[in-house]
């Protein structure tokens, strides 16, 4: 029998009989304030695969190492197991969200280069920040492994930042998640979305991402559908 | 005239008729919560200024260039006029504090290596952490400037932990502030007292330093003449 093995703010993960392989399952919801709001939308967990499968198989083509197998259903997909490390790797290009408020600064600004920054993921912690000797002390990783998933996040942006500009996209923030395999390779994980970058139209900075419902902006589906429809004209032409 | 140029938590800087030049005045206080909290502490003053200029009269001694020329009397010292970067950079040998709460960890555990953290100072924004490529973006310092203050506050450390055990107390953290005089070179500035560390008892663990003050645990001035007193037999030893 299948057991699920986590519910998370916008999917699941179910065990198969390969010990080695997960099903994940995109949900119908959008959280925010770390999950104390939560809504329904239809139709989001179906974009959210859709966009999430795209980027990968696009990664994957240009030689990142990641968890991903293949797309199963509308809202299902199947990816390798790995032990995750609990840390996500956020890199800005332009300013905005949290980092234009904890410094007091407009969002739109745009960075003269990344702004990398690491996060400890602790819901009952508010998720701390943890730069390299803060994630080495607290044993979320080795400083090898910190160093491993910074190097993959910066050509992960280098990959995605032209691409998501094609589609008439800036890619103005995103987080990333990494883990490692049973063979103790370590490989980009969890999913790529709105839900967890952010996406500016780039003829008019209309938000195309999660920011739609955290500001009650458009409707979210109808976003991510239009996000996915324009990643797929883009990656067509490349 | 002199002028008054600023009134931090703990002291004033003063102009002198020399440009390059400032003129120190240590105040009988102590603050907490960000300066929320102040309160008067009779002698606080003259014990944090022989204490900051014991440690800088030994770090000079020891190669590092800093802004101290000379103390002047009880309460004042004489520093080299700098331009500061507006960062803190927070070493941390044994788990306390801000790092503590930050990863729901008990006091005292020891670190295998230094936790080293910098910070953005600013009241309004709480001091909000700032990595090097935060720093960077929001115009604090250089890349080569952040690895140069982040270098000595290492050399500072390795200086300082030796000498603090030697009078019989674990500098469990400190706070460093870096600034650059009017020819460009990069010294350390600011402090060396109790108010901006955390001394423990090597063999009792009772606290040393400020959070005598934020705990109420005993009397402020009494405790950083302790702490003068067995730094004053340290460095003889030395």
């Amino acid at each position: 029998m299948e057991k699920l093995l986590y519910t998370g703010k916008a999917k699941q993960m179910w065990q198969t009989e390969d010990p080695d392989v997960l099903r994940v399952v995109y949900l119908d919801q959008a959280t925010m304030l770390n999950g104390k709001r939560k809504d329904h939308f239809d139709g989001k967990g179906e974009a959210a695969n859709d966009i999430s499968t795209l980027v990968f198989e696009y990664l994957i083509d240009n030689g990142i190492p990641t968890h991903f197998i293949k797309r199963l259903s509308e809202k299902e997909e199947l990816v390798k197991k790995c032990h995750m490390f609990p840390l996500e790797f956020v890199t800005r290009n332009v300013c905005a969200g949290h980092f234009a408020s904890r410094f007091g600064l407009e969002d739109g600004m745009e960075l003269a280069e990344p702004v990398e920054e690491t996060f400890y993921k602790s819901d009952a912690l508010d998720d701390p920040f943890a730069n390299e000797s803060d994630a080495v002390a607290i044993k979320a990783c080795t400083h090898e492994e910190y160093q491993q998933c910074w190097e993959l996040t910066r050509r992960c942006n280098k990959l995605l930042t032209p691409l998501f500009k094609k589609a008439g996209m800036k890619l103005v923030d995103f987080k990333l998640e990494f883990g490692k395999l049973s063979d103790g390779s370590l490989v980009l994980a969890d999913e790529f979305s709105p839900d967890n970058c952010r996406l500016w139209d780039i003829k008019t900075n209309a938000h195309m991402d999660k920011d739609v419902f955290r500001k009650n902006l458009a409707d979210l589906t109808t976003t991510y559908d239009e996000v996915y429809a324009r990643l797929q004209e883009a990656v067509k032409e490349d």
